[in-house]
């Protein structure tokens, strides 16, 4: 297996130093639109782990560099902007694909919180049957989430339910950043992206779009985290579950917290979300990008940075025996380990393991398939035992059904 | 009298479209930088008018323009950022000076919210002595506030208080802009300056300073504006007023609304308000800029603006005849009249209408100084009297003692 890894931000660093410590590849080249970020993930590693320089909105840079270094395998930790090039470069240079955000949305032109209009991986489903005629495998969304909460619908489906009423993700945190008034944790033009984009649910055998920050809910966290308020938010998962995993209901709800909330709508009312450029003097930007630059380096927050994250699936229906349950499959790190063990912060290295344990089951061949294909298409047991393995166990709760 | 206008934006432009009615001096060339926005705000006036290029950053550039033009008069109506420039510049060619915002502030370095740093104003204040040799006339701040307020405190000070206890400025508005979640009517740029710098306060003999929104009072606006929320705000008239007016406090509040508030607060703590360049791709761009470039141009709001802005000053001590007294001098614009009249809307008409009135009393020799001086160091009745002529005329409203 030779990896070639497009991105060297916090997923892709973080991506280099848990791949380090294991022995199923043969190479990874790691490859950012900046060099240096590059060698510095490269060199952070092994010498299994070369740099180069890639600019991601091309499919030809992007397939160019795959044949260079005959990548069997293409995985893409860039912004979800970038999705179809590097999809596209991988599936040109004949190599398998994985990713961790899907092709991005467009909202439906009338009826944009009723009605979906693109959804989030329209355009790379569209061509799923010219990768399955290729005998090649592109495993969409395969972070954390989407990624671990996918493999949790599977494990539900396959082991604890007879029958499932929802599928709904709940993500929250007590993270807290030292010495910022506001530092998200996560890049924050994904973060604009999926929040103020219509939120999607899937109910009764269809999509549908509601509200941002629709329909807030307090759900309590485990392992000390406690309760926090989820809304809805567009996710991956809501498009992927409900194809290989029967359900009535699917939903994604984040914690984002009040504050957040508030800096999300704001962004918006004014403009500052937009990604088309605007003229600024003699240059023209694009304000969404001008916001990232004000903001730290969610990458580099992890000395100041306290807390556990969770991500988690909280599945309703019906147990194996046939009475109504509820249960939350869940996945906490606490920054304090991660910084500790890997010198990454907690969302990033929860994002990045995920790939990690995933092409050390396609190499093995515990995993194995054709076309465009999420997480909850696999056998889930592998996937939890190895990553359990990686030393980050999952956790099960039951809640009142 | 020639007068240099520097500034073509929405105040420049409404300056112009009231001079136009008037016949008390021979030229006006308008000057920007952008010679497109010059010529439109030159055209809509009459043959007196010209247009010209000019770099307000560069005091070079002012004198080269204001020789060539042999202006007698430079006429500031760019964003204070540019005032040093705009000032020296009109020294340079030997022309009197007029501005509607004062040169800025730097907080204090090791306490911001309790004590003054370089105060609004102090480089010019600096050059009064060079003024004054020159036996020329910098008149400062003669906008609506400060402007029309300082020529209020002056005029309480000689026909209506014996001991003033407090002059405070208030400005509300009930104005709203039909078809946008957000869009200011002034100068976004100038707003931020003002309601994120540390508000300065006049008391006891000496300025100081406050938190940012700090002391937050209703104040009840006449003419049916009736209540809205007031914050300290940082503003010319507490640094001009007791240069001039005896007075044991000064003050400035501003009927921002929670709204804005919140909005202005999002902008601090996202680092968006800061006007420093930061790298954004192969560009480089000011977070401040961005944000203005994201928001309606407030001069062309007009159409689509509903409501009413008051100007005034709440004077409170004691009457001529010694007994408490609680006064409020005022100036109000309905938006629905400064269109249909002029063209302009209520804000930007209201700002551009009281340096029209000065220049109409220097030319007239009605008021006449030299140094560095604010509306308060001239005769009020005049100024009063002459604004009423043009067709606006202001309004007291005594309250309870």
């Amino acid at each position: 297996m030779r990896i070639l890894l497009v991105g060297a931000g916090g997923v892709g660093a973080a991506f280099c130093s848990i791949a380090v410590r294991r022995d199923f590849f043969e190479a990874v080249v790691v490859a950012d639109y900046s060099l240096a970020s590059a060698e510095r993930a490269a060199a952070s590693a092994d010498e299994r782990f070369t740099a180069a320089q890639v600019d991601a909105s091309s499919a030809d840079s992007v397939a160019a560099l795959a044949r260079e270094h005959r990548a069997t395998h293409v995985m893409n930790a860039v912004d979800p902007r970038f999705v179809m090039p590097v999809f596209e470069g991988a599936r040109a240079a004949g190599a398998d694909y994985l990713d961790m955000a899907m092709s991005l949305s467009r909202p439906h032109p009338d009826a944009p919180y009723e009605k979906t209009g693109l959804k989030l991986g329209d355009e790379q489903f569209a061509a799923a049957g010219a990768w399955e005629a290729d005998g090649r495998l592109a495993l969409v969304g395969i972070g954390v989430e989407p990624g671990l909460s996918d493999v949790f619908a599977r494990y539900a489906a396959d082991h604890l339910f007879s029958e499932i009423d929802e599928l709904g993700t709940r993500d929250g945190s007590n993270l807290a950043v030292e010495g910022h008034a506001f530092a998200p944790s996560f890049s924050i033009w994904t973060t604009i992206e999926e929040c103020l984009n219509p939120p999607v649910i899937w109910e009764d055998g269809g999509w549908r779009t509601t509200e941002p920050f629709s329909e807030p809910e307090v759900f309590d966290f485990p392992e000390g985290i406690g309760p926090v308020e989820c809304v809805n938010v567009e996710h991956e998962e809501v498009l992927l579950m409900p194809r290989w995993v029967d359900c009535r209901r699917a939903t994604f709800k984040y914690g984002l917290g009040n504050e957040f909330i508030e800096v999300l709508k704001t962004l918006h009312k004014l403009g500052l979300d937009r990604t088309e450029k605007v003229r600024v003097g003699d240059v023209e930007v694009s304000p969404r990008d001008v916001v990232a630059a004000c903001l730290p380096n969610p990458a580099g927050l992890g000395p100041r940075m306290t807390g556990k994250t969770c991500a988690g699936l909280w599945v309703t229906g019906r147990g194996s025996d046939g009475a109504p349950r509820s249960t939350y499959l869940y996945h906490v790190v606490d920054n304090e380990w991660s910084m500790r063990e890997y010198g990454h912060q907690c969302v990033v290295w929860q994002t990045a393991v995920n790939p990690v344990v995933a092409l050390e089951l396609l190499v093995t061949g515990v995993w194995s398939g054709a076309g465009v294909l999420g997480p909850e298409a696999f056998d889930a047991v592998p996937f939890l035992d190895l990553l359990t393995a990686y030393g980050s166990p999952w956790g099960i709760q039951e809640l009142d059904a």
